[in-house]
């Protein structure tokens, strides 16, 4: 299908936005009672539901629940199944590192590990990347392993971006991060042969940083996630004939986004900024990515009320995107994240589609229960982009 | 999954009604209005949605908008995207031409240019058949080209079919309709290097009909979209164990009744008619495939209003079909063409179920919005025709 629509492709003026907010979908605190977007008070998003229409996406599939990577891949139209993107991957990328072919690398976390060696807190507090920027300098200073080049750049927070540069590494490693605490960090387990010297490379690293690291309080030890290679991936100009920009305050997004062959605009963390930039860029692309990370974080936070009022927040925000005036303009969630659940979780997005050539349902406010019996139904999240295309125009008649 | 329900075919007595309502599904005029469906006065329609099932389908993929051709093979239960049907072979199928493996076929049009040679209506004044078909004969007499032989056939309108015959010929061929006006028909560009000599005849077929038509006030002109060859097909008797009959007015829509193996019965242009020889033909076939063009034609015209009345005149004679007694009535549509557009177009198109064994939705009229909380939910068209072979009890139990 894919190449189909790859096929039909063709040129117009009109404007796709594409409004993620992430880890939007969420469940109710009680059975019957409202998700944290139909508890938020949205008057404009809700007004865009109305004139516009509603559905639901599986990001990757039924019963799957998806990282951030895989699920924006979906988003911009990629088979996330057949590009599986490592974790590290983004990290390098969002932190503009410049990875080479032959470089393995892995999104590392700062974690707080008791007298025992257990984990105690798998981020360290949440340290501030004015903490953890001189502990990234230290450990690139102190922790080398001999035959390799080891970097560790600072990423938000807690986070960090972990790469290996030597010969004849794998990325076919597990991660070291057991995403418990009250065990120590894993060893570091080859899912291939080749990778067994890979592996013991990032366990002496491990090891080093705990030596490295021994005498802070919080930020003792680290946690390795989603090693991989550099992906060759086709652009979404290459597939799609699409200019495409992103507006994102967070590295991994904006990696993700450079990954598909974005242009990387404005990374102001404030929301109204990042959309007024929408306003001005507007001649210079087709389609806009803008990306809102807080409803994830107070998702994962297990907050709900936060998830709420950061909801609201971003709806408050929303007429300064529409001075853009969006040919089709696309709100919706890369994934959920119910505060219920306090992490990622399978359920269907909702997505809302607004603009050109829509053909309205008869639901009237933005929120997964009226999503449920939306006009678009039910879909892959990977079809959401070839919708978006036709509502602009830019997908020719297929057959006579 | 189509190889399996053909493993289950088996036989019964119950008989399978498809009614398609050509490019039925629509727009609303304003947002939140109703769309020519909703708008139109269908009692007999409604009875049928409320008593059955209601869903939405997709002709051949979210966002994609199909050619007639392909929209026909989804509805029939062939994926479209592996028998990909160029217009000139429908048209010649249409038409009972008697073609020959070797030869390339296209629908032409007859067109109107200006002094400059500038394409001024693509449809010449939509000319009648009875003065297109002088000007069909004038050019397979005058327009012969060496090394081939030329047939010019015409169909309904300004409509034509062009068949080339010859050794060695390639339907590897771009359209040299642009489907614009105000700029001239296209050179004919050859999609791969083989096809380079029959680009070449075909230009000078333009070029010379040209000439033959200079002293023509309309259709002075044609354009050529479509090449094809004979594409082999298995049939629905083959494929579902079904003897299948084709009611269409439309030689393009017979053409791909016949392409799938039906048998063509009635062409009279009156509903009414072609409906009252259902009942009469019930006990020779297990499929009645019944064509209505009218409401495509009214959308295609950009005419809302228009098509809400064919809507309703069809309505008006469904008492006729509902004689016949199928067992299994489908009303549907091949794909969405909005008199707002004035086009066809991606959107899914409405249908619904009514006979045997139906599990009944809580929709109470015929429309979109219904549909797409309806019973059935939104799928791919393709998945159809195995729902109808299970309610005319012709699909076996899958495993133990």
């Amino acid at each position: 299908m894919a190449l189909i629509t790859e096929s039909l492709v063709t040129a117009t003026d009109k404007k796709i936005v594409l409004l993620v907010l992430d880890g939007l979908g969420g469940l109710p605190q009680l059975p019957g009672g409202p998700t944290e977007l139909e508890a938020a008070t949205t008057p404009n998003l809700d007004k865009l539901a109305k004139e516009g229409v509603q559905g639901l996406l599986d990001p990757i599939g039924p019963g799957i629940t998806p990282g951030s990577g895989p699920a924006h891949l979906s988003l911009f139209g990629y088979d996330a199944v057949e590009h599986n993107v490592g974790r590290g991957l983004l990290s390098a990328l969002g932190g503009d590192f410049p990875l080479e072919d032959r470089d393995v690398c892995a999104r590392g976390n700062f974690c707080s590990l008791d007298g025992s060696g257990n984990v105690t807190d798998r981020r360290a507090g949440r340290i501030a990347t004015e903490l953890s920027t001189p502990l990234c300098e230290k450990l690139e200073k102190d922790a080398q392993i001999e035959g390799v080049e080891i970097f560790v750049r600072p990423e938000k927070d807690h986070r960090f971006l972990l790469v290996i540069r030597g010969e004849h590494l794998s990325d076919q490693l597990e991660d070291t991060d057991s995403q418990k605490t009250g065990v120590p960090p894993l060893k570091c387990k080859p899912l291939r042969e080749e990778a067994a010297r890979t592996a013991k490379i990032v366990d002496e690293f491990s090891d080093k940083a705990r030596r490295v690291l021994e005498n802070e309080k919080q930020a003792n030890g680290v946690l390795l996630r989603g090693f991989a290679k550099r992906l060759p991936l086709p652009t979404m100009s290459d597939r799609f004939g699409l200019r495409a920009a992103a507006l994102a305050d967070y590295p991994m997004y904006r990696g993700l986004a450079r990954l598909v062959g974005m242009e990387v605009l404005s990374k102001d963390p404030d929301l109204k900024a990042r959309f007024a930039e929408v306003k001005k860029s507007r001649d210079g692309y087709d389609f806009f990515f803008v990306h809102f990370k807080k409803t994830d974080a107070a998702g994962e936070d297990g907050n709900f009320e936060k998830k709420v009022k950061v909801i609201e927040e971003c709806d408050a925000a929303l007429p300064v995107l529409l001075e853009a005036k969006p040919d089709v303009l696309i709100v919706t969630g890369d994934h959920s994240t119910p505060a219920m659940m306090a992490s990622h979780s399978w359920h269907p997005v909702p997505v809302l589609i607004h603009g050109n050539n829509v053909r309205t349902d008869d639901t009237t406010a933005f929120g997964e229960t009226q999503a449920s019996h939306g006009g678009l139904g039910r879909m892959p999240m990977m079809h959401l982009l070839p919708i978006a295309l036709a509502h602009a125009g830019r997908l020719q008649k297929f057959g006579a």
